[in-house]
């Protein structure tokens, strides 16, 4: 066996935010397995002979499974120089642990590099530091996927509302208003800062500042949508610089 | 006024692991203002006329106070291109939300460019995935410079004990083993896989894998100093493919 997988993190949208080694794993790949979403400036850098394959998944409507992404990674990977091309950060909510485990598992060569995760730069590119001397000492990424309640949530949400760390959540646009009043039920104020950051990265950006109770109602006026990062905490406040002009929700009013 | 201050993550050690936007900011900068532990590499990049200058403040021995790093900002910053060349990404224990702020309330120009964090990395070039499948939903990145029982925290750890999410620690490993005891003392198992992952990124990376109970010990026995990540919860488990071997702590035995 020749081969080898590279998991390679493209970063949260702009093509300028992959890593150098992201870029030269590409420029050296043999096969491209990529995600939706993915730079076309990113993809463009490949080798005029590289077999380029989307396994994007369009969220609600059924794509490649996991398991068939898995494969196609293990038999590519036995003869060729393959990179596995995610959004963000690949062990950020991006399925990397399992296919560096599938890739292990079937004895192929497998690596990491990483990449800008959206869940540190779209609260940075709204001017938006995670963690701030004098506001918070930590911060908490969440997926909001699986909202507080559910069944295979493994989270305590009234903790989380404890800890007094900036909480940050991904795919939590569904669940916005579940999410805000769980935290508030538990003990977070109403007040509290809070910011969500659309399409980070891209010309699309859009910053919406809002207190938590007002969230869910702001973010529904303004028809922010997926993908988008939600921020809860003092340092939400502190958004500015966004490419776009700010949106307020009920934070001023 | 014609300058402006790019602030640019460099990454966690390996010159490859900046962003090809930061890269771009290097080579283009007039006056590199940058932190110790800034790979060589980078600031070879510069352009023959750039004025360089080192504010790396080492560990417990005064140095340029912030106050003094925000002044040389706004100072070179009104009439030149700046770049704040940080490791890891600003944001993150960074101290580049007080860099902004000193920026702009003098009216210079500012903007951002996110690096990889340390936070994510150091675990990832372990083969430590933050975030897994069937074993966590979320992370938490903390400062362990303050640590539990410090007047100045303000993080609930006996909160943090129950959110299930994956804890990862800087600066921690001077109170690693209040932190684990703190930790035990509010419910996490002393069974709890753990790492500490030194020198990330570089080639005197280490990985140590041990349980929580056994981590401080461990970590002393194998002489593990800073800069180090610790990481606590099930995902440790995972840990491989460091390029030196894993050292075995109690988790083996
Ligand atoms: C399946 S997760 C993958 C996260 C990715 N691995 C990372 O590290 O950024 C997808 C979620 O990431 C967030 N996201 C990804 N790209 C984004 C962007 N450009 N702007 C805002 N949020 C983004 C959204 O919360 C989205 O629902
Ligand atoms: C003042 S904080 C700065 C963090 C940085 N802004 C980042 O995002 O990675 C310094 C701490 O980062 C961690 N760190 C930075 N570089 C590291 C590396 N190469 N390997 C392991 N830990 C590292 C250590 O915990 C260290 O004590």
């Amino acid at each position: 066996m020749t081969g080898r997988v590279t998991l390679v993190g493209a970063g949260p949208g702009d093509p300028d935010l992959i890593t150098v080694a992201g870029l030269k794993a590409i420029r050296a790949a043999e096969v491209i397995i990529h995600d939706r979403l993915i730079p076309a400036e990113l993809l463009a850098e490949a080798g005029p002979g590289t077999t380029v394959i989307d396994v994007g998944k369009i969220p609600r409507r059924p794509g490649p499974s996991q398991e068939s992404i898995n494969e196609l990674l293990v038999n590519y990977g036995r003869e060729h120089d393959v990179v596995r091309l995610k959004g963000g950060d690949s062990f950020v909510f991006g399925r990397g642990g399992e296919e560096v485990a599938a890739c292990t598992q079937a004895g192929i060569a497998v690596r990491v590099i990483p990449g800008i995760t959206s869940a540190v730069a779209a609260p940075e590119l709204a001017g938006i530091p995670v963690t701030m001397r004098g506001l918070t000492q930590g911060f908490t990424v969440l997926s909001g996927h699986l909202p507080p309640g559910d069944a295979g949530s493994s989270v305590d949400w009234s903790a989380l509302a404890r800890t007094n760390t900036t909480l940050v959540i991904l795919m939590g646009m569904a669940e916005i208003a579940t999410i805000s009043e769980t935290l508030i039920a538990n003990g977070l104020p109403g007040e509290t800062p809070s910011a969500v950051i659309a399409s980070a990265g891209g010309p699309a950006q859009r910053t919406l500042v809002a207190t938590l109770a007002g969230l869910a109602a702001a973010v529904d006026a303004a028809g922010l949508t997926h993908p988008a990062v939600i921020v809860i905490g003092a340092v939400a406040g502190l958004a500015t610089g966004s490419a776009e002009p700010i949106e307020s929700g009920s934070l001023a009013s």
